[in-house]
Formats: C-alpha cells, sequence, structure tokens
C-alpha cells in the first residue's frame, strides 16, 4: 500500500510544476491551430508552434470560467475573459510540454469538460484532452502502413462475477496468415486511467502498426484490461488490493486469450508491462508469477532491485523508464544495479517530459524492439 | 438533398414532444437509481421506476442551470433549482419514453455535457447518455454467454487519401473455428452520430451475442463505418452527397472486409441496413448496386417503393421499420406494397418509442433472425 500512494503523491506533484516547457515572457507567435484531438469541426482548443494552447468556451452568463492547464490563474490553471461577443477567452502563460494532457474547466465553481475537445478517461472520469505537437510526433502518426485491429473482448471472470472487458491490438496480417502464433504483451494504464488509455491516449495501435512497417520489430499481440476490481468506490486506492487483480489478469484473463487467440502460450512468449500504477502492479505481479511472464517493463512506475527476483534465470528483460523531470536517476542507477547483477536491464529517460504519455509512448516504442528476441 | 432534410426535419420535430411516455401529475416514486451509462462511481443522474429521470449538478455560483431532457423548461428542458448545499437539482415533470436518450447541460448560457453520465456521439458531439430501464431490457442485457469481438480496423480510403476507421462485430467462436465463414451487414449510424453509435448506444454487439446464445440466428459479421466524408464541415447535411460514402463502402471497405475477415463474399451473403440517414442511405445504395447487396434494412429511414426496384430477383428481403410515435402507417403501408409486388417484406413497429436509439435496437433485433435464411 505505502509504494502506490508515495508513487501518486509523487506524481501529482511532479505534474502540477512540471508541464511547463518554458515559463516565460517571450512573444506569443499568431500560427495558432485546432488541437488535433479537438471533436469533429471544432476550432478550439487551439494550440501555436511555440506550445501554448489557446481556449475558447461559450458560457455568456457565467461569473468566472479557468481552464486548468496553464500557469497564472487559480489553482495553477488559465483565468479566461469574456469578450465582447460574449465568448471567455485565454491563453497559457507558457508553452506546454509537448504531448498529451488532460484538463477540465471550472465554470462558476462547478467542473466540466470543454465541449471543443475529445474527453479521454483518466483521474477516474472522461476528461477533456489537448495535444502539443512534439517534434518526434512522427512515431505515433497515422499513416499510409497496413493498420493491425484494435478489438474490445469481454471475457468471462468468475471471481468477480461478471463479463470483463480487454482491449486486444492483433498485429496487421493476423487476420491472414491463419497458422502464425505471436508472443504477448499485457500492458497496464495508471491510476485513474483504464482499458482505453493505451489506445486512445498512447496511440499505441498506431506506434506498432508504424514500428512493424519500418521492419523494427516482431509483431507481437498487446492486452489491455482495467486493473482495478473494486468498483465499489471506482478508482480508489485506500482499498486497492493486488490480488483480486492478479487473479483475474492470470487466472482468468490469459487463459482466455491463450485458447481464443493465435497466441505462444508460453513464459517465454508473455511479457508484462505497466505505466505508474500499472508499473507497480507490473512489478508485483511479474515477481510473484515468475513462471507466467519472461519481460518486465515499468514505465514511470518504479523499479526493480535484484534482491527482490528469486530465479534470475526466468527473466528475460527489464525495462525500466521515465521521463527526465521524473526521477531518471534513480532509474539509471537501478537498471545499473540490475546489470552489475547480471540482469539484461535497459533504461530509457524520455528528455524533456514529466509523468504524462508522451513519455510512455516513447518509452513504449523504446522498449518494443528489445521484446521477445 | 430534398429527402434527407425532410426526415430530418421530421426526426426533429417527432423528438421534441414525443419523449414522454407520460405527461402527468402523479407522484413521484422515490426509488431513484443511478442510471447505467453513468462514469464509474456516480451517483447521478438517477432514474426511477416510473421513468422519471432526476438531476444533480455542482456549479456554486452559476446562475441558471437547465437539462435539456424533460418537460417543463425552457426550451423543453428541465430546469434545476440550487439547494441549500449549493447544488443544482431537478427532476422530470413526466416519466420519460423507454431506452436511451441523448442530452446536454445549459449552464449560465453555455451548452456543457453532465459531468455523471457516460458520453455518445451524437448531434455530431460527444453528448450525455442516459439510459431508463426498457421492460424489455433483456435482450441487449450483457449476460453470461460467449461474446463476440468488436474491434476497430483502419482501412485504406484511396478516394478520401486517408485511412478510415470502422468497428467490425465478429460472433463468438470466429477466432477458434478457421474456416468458418460468415455473410456481413453493413450498419449505418444516423445524422450526427457515428460508426461507434451502433455498439455504444445500440449494443448491437450483445443483442447478436444473446440471439446467437438462444440459437436464434446464424451468426454474421457486422461492419459499421461513418457515413459522411465531407470533413470539412462535419456532419453538414447541407454539403451531403451519397456518391463519396458510396465510394468507401462499395469500392473500398467491402474489398477490405472480403479480404481481412472470413466472409461469404457474395451478393447473397451481404446486408445493407442503416437507421435514420443510415436507411436513406442505404435505400440509396441498395438501388444504385444490386449486385452488391441481397437483404436491405431501414430503421426509422424511410421506405422502398416496388418501382424503384430494377430486378425483382435479386432483392431476398426488405425490412422497414420505425417507433409508434413516428410514422407506423407509412411503414405498414410501404411493405403491404412491396408484398403485394412479390417482395419478401417485413415491417415491425416499436411500441411506444419514437425516433430514438430503443426503436433501433428493437428493429434490430427483430431483423437479424430474417437475414440470410
Amino acid at each position: 500500500m505505502k509504494n502506490y500512494s508515495v508513487i501518486l503523491l509523487w506524481s501529482i506533484i511532479l505534474c502540477s510544476y512540471s508541464s511547463f516547457a518554458q515559463a516565460n515572457s517571450t512573444s506569443v507567435t499568431e500560427d495558432f491551430k485546432p488541437s488535433t484531438v479537438n471533436q469533429p469541426g471544432q476550432e478550439y482548443p487551439q494550440v501555436n508552434s511555440q506550445g501554448y494552447a489557446r481556449f475558447q468556451i461559450v458560457a455568456p452568463e457565467a461569473k468566472s470560467v479557468v481552464v486548468s492547464l496553464g500557469l497564472g490563474g487559480a489553482k495553477g490553471g488559465t483565468v479566461l475573459n469574456k469578450s465582447e461577443d460574449g465568448i471567455w477567452k485565454g491563453t497559457t502563460a507558457g508553452a506546454m510540454d509537448e504531448g498529451f494532457h488532460y484538463y477540465h474547466v471550472t465554470i462558476d465553481g462547478g467542473v466540466f469538460n470543454d465541449p471543443g475537445a475529445l474527453n479521454f478517461y483518466g483521474s477516474t472520469r472522461w476528461e477533456s484532452g489537448i495535444e502539443i505537437p512534439a517534434h518526434d510526433k512522427d512515431f505515433y502518426a497515422l499513416k499510409d502502413v497496413a493498420h493491425g485491429n484494435v478489438q474490445q473482448i469481454l471475457f468471462p471472470s468468475k471471481s468477480t462475477n461478471t463479463s470483463r472487458r480487454a482491449f486486444v491490438y492483433t498485429p496487421p496480417g493476423y487476420h491472414k496468415d491463419k497458422s502464425k502464433q505471436y508472443p504477448v504483451v499485457y500492458l497496464q494504464h495508471g491510476w485513474g486511467e483504464d482499458e482505453t488509455a493505451w489506445s486512445n491516449q498512447g496511440h499505441v495501435n498506431l506506434i506498432m502498426d508504424n514500428l512493424i512497417a519500418e521492419g523494427k520489430i516482431k509483431p507481437f499481440i498487446i492486452v489491455m484490461t482495467y486493473g482495478m476490481t473494486n468498483d465499489v468506490k471506482y478508482g480508489g486506492m485506500a482499498s486497492f488490493r493486488i490480488e483480486p487483480f492478479q487473479t483475474v489478469l492470470v487466472d482468468e484473463l490469459i487463459p482466455y486469450i491463450d485458447s481464443n487467440f493465435r497466441t505462444i502460450a508460453t513464459q517465454a512468449g508473455r511479457a508484462m508491462a505497466g505505466l505508474s500504477m500499472g508499473g507497480m502492479e507490473t512489478h508485483t505481479i511479474t515477481l510473484n508469477k515468475p513462471d507466467v511472464f519472461s519481460h518486465y517493463a515499468l514505465l514511470s512506475g518504479g523499479i526493480y532491485k535484484p534482491e527482490e527476483i528469486k530465479d534470475k534465470s526466468k527473466v528475460k528483460l527489464i525495462f525500466i523508464s521515465c521521463g527526465s523531470r521524473e526521477n531518471p536517476e534513480k532509474v539509471q542507477s537501478a537498471v545499473k544495479g540490475l546489470k552489475d547483477a547480471g540482469y539484461n536491464a535497459v533504461a530509457y529517460i524520455s528528455e524533456n517530459t514529466a509523468h504524462e504519455f508522451l513519455t510512455w509512448r516513447r518509452s513504449f516504442k523504446e522498449m518494443a524492439p528489445l521484446l521477445f528476441k
């Protein structure tokens, strides 16, 4: 329990000050364009080439409209001002970090989403999202290459007495070559997110399609499911226990996947990876179940120590990453320790990012070529 | 063009007055429960056993909060009142129609979603949704049966110079029996909706799973894609032309499906169906392409006249439906005319529903057993 609370607090603290690439007083370049994750046809929010975000909210009779992103406002947000046309307008006081950010709008004391933006499940609710184009965004772009599919499955879970949802990425060609079998990565989201996060926010399917098209990886299947079972108080950490989720994952989901998809159904063909809380889950479950997974990856989600691992011969890869604005020294040091102890361990630090999805998109791209070699 | 505008207007008029099962002054039963399509853990909106809906919105400094559902308020909505705890509260003045309804909240003149409800793509935006439990809701319930998958595909479209998205329902067992081939229904959404509607609002995957589990239908594949190509002004009807969508559907999507899924790739194994605007599209495209589809279905989406059809021998089924609060006489009369002309035509009227998703869920359930016999 303690570890989870610590990392959660750590994330919140990091996110609260680090989402600005520059806090500055340079002039704002007037080349704003609609964010790429706006709702269809919506002009706002917009982003400029410097990474500033500009918002417009229609609420003519409101007293106060504050966007939760950006410096300079109440609670670290951007205070919008009502213009003569009755529309509330405002621009962040500085450039945002490249990549994806969650946000919401506080209107007269109530928390709502921006009607212009698409919603993404984070903080245990569907929140507005905005995308600041990254200089390396090409690796997760939708390109004219063969595409894999992301499919929703509903698998039976006796332990929770329901059908649970997971999303399964199958690589291009999966449906055509009916004899080929694939290794599988079980990939977990972070706290407050759910099984939609890695596709919607992470674009993991597009990252895979692009890596496969470039011949950089051997294709594998990815399985993403909800990492909590305490549905009474959804997303609550206080009552979180790993065992019920471990049962769902190892005793229910994995057998279902192995019997319904063309998998390499062995320890050698199975990886577990997760971001933030999903990394903590990966850490615990891989250590508990050394005969189930052979490749482990923690993305902004803690570290492994050599003394935690019972049988070194069963671990084929340990990948540990975080953003440069998180705790890179800790990641580097842990990986050095693992290497010194004889493990195949790899560290990756995402430059100029914090506890956010660009860190995890990049981490996944770095990790994927190392798996199942 | 004219037909589309007429049906759109017709839908709006119908929806504006017909979503109440009873406008009344009976006493309200205090057995409210959270709507089944609330966001995880959210207590409001709620619905009682009579079909009344109750809303709570936190916006302590707001001047005015109006929910777009229910009689008695401005523009036909429910005016909420601020209670002593600063929360805006209100209950519809009457019982709502059974089934799914879109809505939004107007706060100080701005249009937002209810933070308690899940969002569904309708009216060209992600809107709040609420579910009034229907007396026959069992047929679209999540049950302990074998489940098919709904998978997102990205298919190449040269005519629109992009990868377009579709969702494909494959029935239970699709992944196991690697030799079986299935017929396919191309199923279209209505105006303002998109390719997510039939799964999210329609629960078409669960309807299929349940019908298959009961042995009532022969399993088939369902393909759902976005029915418009005029992305400049998304969802705009003024610039709508059927030809670009027909090209995407017939020349690009169908060949992709036939080469990537185990389909019966013949006219006899292919149906087209659609609701509202999707029905108008079905009408036009099936008449234009008699060698592509053999089964036609219009759900609250117009009718066929015998004189429109060039070759009667190519049409295996015409299914036409609507809600009893729409224009059932027109549907019955059209089907009688088709039967008299020697067609295998079937009419279905959904009792006590209007131009809304319960009509279409029920229509799909009635239609499915008639296909590919």
